[in-house]
């Protein structure tokens, strides 16, 4: 099988062809090659580099989704996106990026179908930032996308243009509804939600972390690997057993900004705890504000994705897979 | 105030005209230029023909949308679409004039407001077709768009871009979805919803009509009279109470097909129901069976919206604003 992961140097690509490179079943099929493309040049691991191909291109050229398409891959991981807080300050890119470089790369699929028959999976990450409030409590499978970002609006129109290709039978498509990514490693990146793992990454390795918001800030988080596990339970599964509703708000964790505090605590004491500076930014409380703070996952619980449900465990992978199992 | 009507030569844009025509002050505003657009070429009342200019021009041709803005419209009414049946069947029409035509409106007007400071009201027509089945008994104003058509995929995503453009400012819009607007007059069109009407128009009219699906089909409906009044009540409302979720449910009235020939036979007797004859079409069963069936239509109601709630209304509108008041 091919399998071709978009944004494959972005931190979900990445750990994924990493889970590749460990465990070469993990999809549940032998991968024979292996396309990763991105803006920016994508990592290979050494293990899998002999049959590799990494593409440097832009998702929102015309032309680009196409030569992705060429090659018939049978997998698609569509992880590429310009990120919530870039998407709303530059409109343009946003819209090129997320909207027309997904729609783009959904046409390159139609137009390789029509030629001879051709029928891939199609793995995109969307967002619990297609849901703005007001919420209910917990947010349903029924409950509306009516989001309050352009990053939002964004992954609420991919999800229904892969719906719609899905039911047209031009691909096999889900939409997986990624909760916030914590604790997300390396450097801060442009997204507003950064600051949810700065507050623990950064004292877990001895480092200052700046937190914009208040301590009864909620929101809903699963670990860098139940992202990775989502996504290769994705590949696997029976898509008969979706239906037409092809995207799913994955199962995670509600915490508030003062548990992971607390949960930080437990795991590596008060030291790490006191590196957290409070510095409010109203600009990023107003866009966090209007996020989602807890979900009944049920659909795709059901269907066997699974997360975390405790946050000390959220900080132990990162302690496990990002430094050695030790902390500052 | 210069009023656009986009789709002018279509059913609810030239009773929308008329109706200004007979009522100058419908809007809450007068009217000191007019301007009807549509691929076919818009009739114009002979009374307002001195304010207007007509225009035949397809949305989806790039360039088109800006001539229509470069007049810079203080309102806008966005009735233009392919309708549903050959949004399906022409995938590629549909998306061009139903997605790619709207988003060109919309971002003339960006360009238009970042030229000069200009602000209209965009009051784009959408649709019940957005919903999906399966539904709750009746959809409410925070259930989920996972359309089974291309065209409520479209509409969809256009009210997500509508809602999004109003919340950066770009303009000030509100999206309706309209039930279907029975009795429709004039000749049937591709709307695979177009039995609804035919049932009634017909007999009214003394001819036969052919009644494709059985007579427990649950719909909803306005007449014509209300969807216009939709509209106008619109043009007038204070968009600061309907807040950042722009798109609405109008209200309406649920009835079966069955309940739909009972008030036929009560309004226009016997022998206008003899006239409907049953010939089964699982296409058209097929996609009614995906469509919404009832509603609470709570925010559009308490924002002053109104519609029907008796069928046998439904049918005397049409008299009276059809057929002189008498049938056949």
């Amino acid at each position: 099988m091919h399998v071709l992961v978009i944004g494959a140097a972005g931190m979900v690509g990445r750990k994924l062809v990493e889970k590749l490179a460990d465990d070469p079943s993990v999809f549940g099929f032998e991968v024979s090659r292996l396309t990763l493309a991105d803006a920016f040049a994508p990592p290979v691991p050494p293990s899998i580099q002999g049959i590799t191909s990494a593409l440097t291109l832009d998702l929102a050229m015309p032309g680009e989704p196409e030569k992705l398409i060429e090659g018939r891959p049978d997998v698609i991981f569509h992880l590429a996106a310009v990120v919530s807080g870039e998407a709303e300050t530059d409109f343009d890119k946003g819209y090129a990026v997320n909207l027309d470089g997904s729609r783009m790369l959904f046409e390159a699929i139609r137009l390789e179908n029509a030629r001879a028959p051709y029928y891939p999976r199609v793995l995109f990450a969307s967002s619990i930032a297609v849901f703005g409030q007001p919420f209910p409590q917990k947010i349903g499978d029924e409950f509306l996308s009516a989001p309050l970002t352009s990053y939002g609006t964004q992954k609420a129109i991919t999800e229904l243009l892969l719906a719609d290709y899905s039911r047209k039978g031009i691909f096999d498509g889900i939409g997986l509804r990624l909760p916030t990514i914590c604790v997300r490693p390396g450097a801060p990146n442009k997204a507003a939600s950064g600051f949810f793992s700065n507050i623990l990454r950064e004292p877990l390795s001895g480092k200052e972390a700046v937190l914009p918001v208040g301590e009864d800030v909620r929101h809903w988080f699963a670990s860098p690997r139940a992202a990775i596990g989502f996504f290769t339970h994705a590949a696997r599964i029976d898509t008969a057993l979706i239906g037409p509703r092809r995207s799913l708000s994955m199962p995670g964790l509600s915490a508030t900004v003062g548990e992971q505090i607390e949960a930080l605590r437990r795991v590596a004491g008060e030291k790490a705890v006191r590196l957290i500076r409070r510095e409010p930014d109203a600009d990023i409380a107003r866009i966090v504000a209007g996020w989602p703070t807890d979900f009944d996952a049920r659909r795709a619980s059901e269907l066997g994705f699974q997360a975390e449900t405790c946050f000390d465990d959220i900080i132990r992978i990162h302690l496990e897979d990002e430094l050695g199992g030790t902390h500052a």
